[in-house]
C-alpha cells in the first residue's frame, strides 16, 4: 500500500476513510483532521484558556502533545488515584510530556486527601471503585478549572470511547445519558467550566498510531479497574462491525451528533443540556451538586477529614 | 426448575422475565402477553376486519392460529414467489393452518403474474431480491386490504427481528427509517391499510416453543435469500449481548417506542409518520407511491406486462 499522498511505502491503512498514509502523512492528516473538529464545532475559542485532563495514556498524552504543536499552550491536570505502580508510572510519563512541552500539571493525590487510595475510599462510599474515581475527578478538575482561571477542561475520549459509552446508551435508551452526550458542554460561569473532546472523531487506533509515530512515551497499561468493563464488550462489537463495515464508528457518532443537534434545535429547553449545570450547588463547598452536599463533601464528612483539595504543582 | 404456576417440572425458562413454565402454563402466559400489547398499543379495535400476512413460518402461522384461539377471526394473505420447494412447502403448512382454524387464504402468485420467479423479477429490476420481494409483498398485501375491505394488516414481526432491525437503524441513524419504526401504522384511508406487529415484544425464541408446544406445523427452513443479510449479523450481535444480560432486547425495543412517543408528543407534524401515506399516488393504478407510477407498475411496464393483480382463494 502507498501513501496517497507522496506514494511511498504507507506505514498504516485508515480503511474507515479508504485511505493509507506514510508516518509523515499521518501526522499532517491526524492534526489537520483534530483542527477540523475544533473548528467545526466550536471547541477552542479565541482568548481561552484551556487545561488538558491527563492519565498519562495515549489519548490524553497526544491531545496535550498536539495542542502543543498546533500552538495552544496548555497545562494539565493529573488526578493521582494511588493505584500502585500503575498510578506511579502514569505521573512519570506525564512529567515527561509536561517537560518536553514546557508546560505545568497540577497534581491532586486521593491519598494525601483521603488519607487512603481509590479502592479504600470507594469501599466507603459503598460504590464501585470507576463510580468513586469519577466522581472524584468530575470534581477536583472543575475545582483546578474555576480557582486557577482555566476555563475550558479538554478531555482526551476518542472515537472508540464514546461510541462504546453511546452504544450502551441506545441500547438502554438511557434518558439520564443518551441526549447529554455531547462533544462540547457550556459552562456554568464560576461554578462549572466548559468541557470539550477534540478527539471525539478520532478511533483509539488512530490516536494510539500518532502516539507512536509522534513519539510520545505512555503508560500501556489500562487501569486495573477497567477488566470486564460493559463498555469493553461494547468495544469489542463496535470493532467487529467496524471490521466487516468500515467507517461504521464513525457514521454512528456523526449520527448521533447530527440527531442531537436536531433535538436541541427542536427543543431547546427540555433539559438537553445545553449547559453543564448541576441541579444546585453544595451547601458546603458552593460546587455544583445535585441537591444537597456534593459527593465530595459528602465523602470527606463519612471519612470524617476536614474539608480540603490541594493540589501539587510541577514545572 | 418449576413451573412458576403449578410448580410442575418447568419445559422452558425465561430468563428475560426470570421465571419458567410448563408447556401449559407457558400457552396461557404467551397468549396473555400478546393480549396485552394488543391492548396496551391499541393494535386491534373493535369492528375491525384483520388480514394476518402468511408465509408459512413460525411467526405468522403462530400469530393467525392465536388470533383464532382468542376469538379474532381472520383471513390470510400469501405471497409466492416461486423459490422452488421453500415456496411450495411454505404453502402447504399455510393451507394446513387455514384448514384447521376454517379461514381462506388470499394467494398471489409471482408467476403467475410476471411470468417469472422473484429472482428474476429482482435481475430485470436490477434490485436485490429481498428489495424486489418487499416492494411486490407490500403492494399485493395492500390490494387486498383495500379491495376485500380487509382494514387492518398483521404480520408476525418478532422482537428479534424489530430489535435487528432497530440495531442497524441507530447505528447509522437512518432518518428515513429510525423514527418510523413502530408498533402499528394508521391508514390512509381508501389508499393503505392500517398495519400491527402483535408479536413486537415477543422473542423469536418464545414465538419458535409457542408454536411447537401448540403444534403448528411451520416450515422450518428460512428463506434462501435471506443468507448472510445484515440483519442475521444483528441478531446474532443482539443475541450475544442477550445472553450475557438477560432482558435486553425487550429493553432495547421498549425503551426504543417510549423515545419514540415523547418524539410524535413534542413534534407531532415532523413527518413521522402517525400515518402509513406515501408522498402521492400512482399514476396508473392509483395506490400510494413515492411520486410517479409505483414500483408494481414500473416492474410490469419494464417487463412489458398489462397491469393485473390476481389472487387465487383458498379455503
Amino acid at each position: 500500500m502507498k501513501c496517497r499522498v507522496c506514494g511511498e511505502t504507507a506505514s498504516i491503512a485508515l480503511r474507515s476513510h479508504k485511505t493509507a498514509f506514510c508516518d509523515t502523512h499521518f501526522l499532517i492528516f491526524f492534526e489537520k483532521r483534530v483542527q477540523t473538529t475544533i473548528r467545526r464545532y466550536g471547541l477552542i475559542r479565541a482568548g481561552d484558556r484551556p487545561i488538558v485532563a491527563v492519565s498519562g495514556g495515549k489519548d490524553s498524552l497526544s491531545l496535550w502533545a498536539l495542542l502543543q504543536r498546533m500552538g495552544i499552550a496548555a497545562d494539565g491536570i493529573y488526578v493521582n488515584l494511588g493505584i500502585g505502580d500503575y498510578s506511579r508510572v502514569s505521573l512519570e510519563k506525564i512529567k515527561a510530556v509536561a517537560d518536553a512541552i514546557g508546560r505545568k500539571v497540577h497534581i491532586f493525590h486521593v491519598p494525601a486527601t483521603f488519607q487512603r487510595d481509590i479502592t479504600e475510599v470507594a469501599k466507603v462510599l459503598r460504590r464501585a471503585p470507576c463510580s468513586a474515581c469519577g466522581m472524584i475527578k468530575r470534581y477536583v478538575m472543575n475545582k483546578i478549572c474555576i480557582e486557577k482561571g482555566y476555563n475550558l477542561l479538554l478531555t482526551g475520549h476518542n472515537l472508540d470511547d464514546e461510541a462504546a459509552a453511546l452504544f450502551g446508551n441506545v441500547l438502554y435508551w438511557k434518558k439520564e445519558y443518551l441526549w447529554k452526550k455531547d462533544i462540547s458542554l457550556e459552562e456554568d460561569e464560576g461554578h462549572l467550566s466548559r468541557k470539550a473532546k477534540p478527539f471525539f472523531l478520532c478511533s483509539e487506533r488512530e490516536v494510539a498510531a500518532y502516539a507512536i509515530i509522534s513519539g510520545i512515551d505512555y503508560i500501556y497499561e489500562e487501569c486495573p479497574f477497567s477488566k470486564g468493563a460493559k463498555t469493553i464488550t461494547y468495544k469489542n462489537i463496535l470493532g467487529s462491525i467496524e471490521e466487516s463495515s468500515p467507517g461504521t464508528k464513525l457514521m454512528f457518532i456523526k449520527g448521533y451528533l447530527k440527531e442531537l443537534e436536531e433535538i436541541k434545535r427542536s427543543s431547546p429547553h427540555e433539559g438537553f443540556r445545553g449547559s453543564n449545570a448541576g441541579t444546585g450547588y453544595c451547601g458546603a463547598c458552593g460546587y455544583p451538586s445535585g441537591g444537597g452536599l456534593c459527593g465530595y463533601c459528602r465523602t470527606l464528612e463519612k471519612l470524617e477529614i476536614p474539608y480540603s483539595a490541594e493540589f501539587e504543582e510541577y514545572g
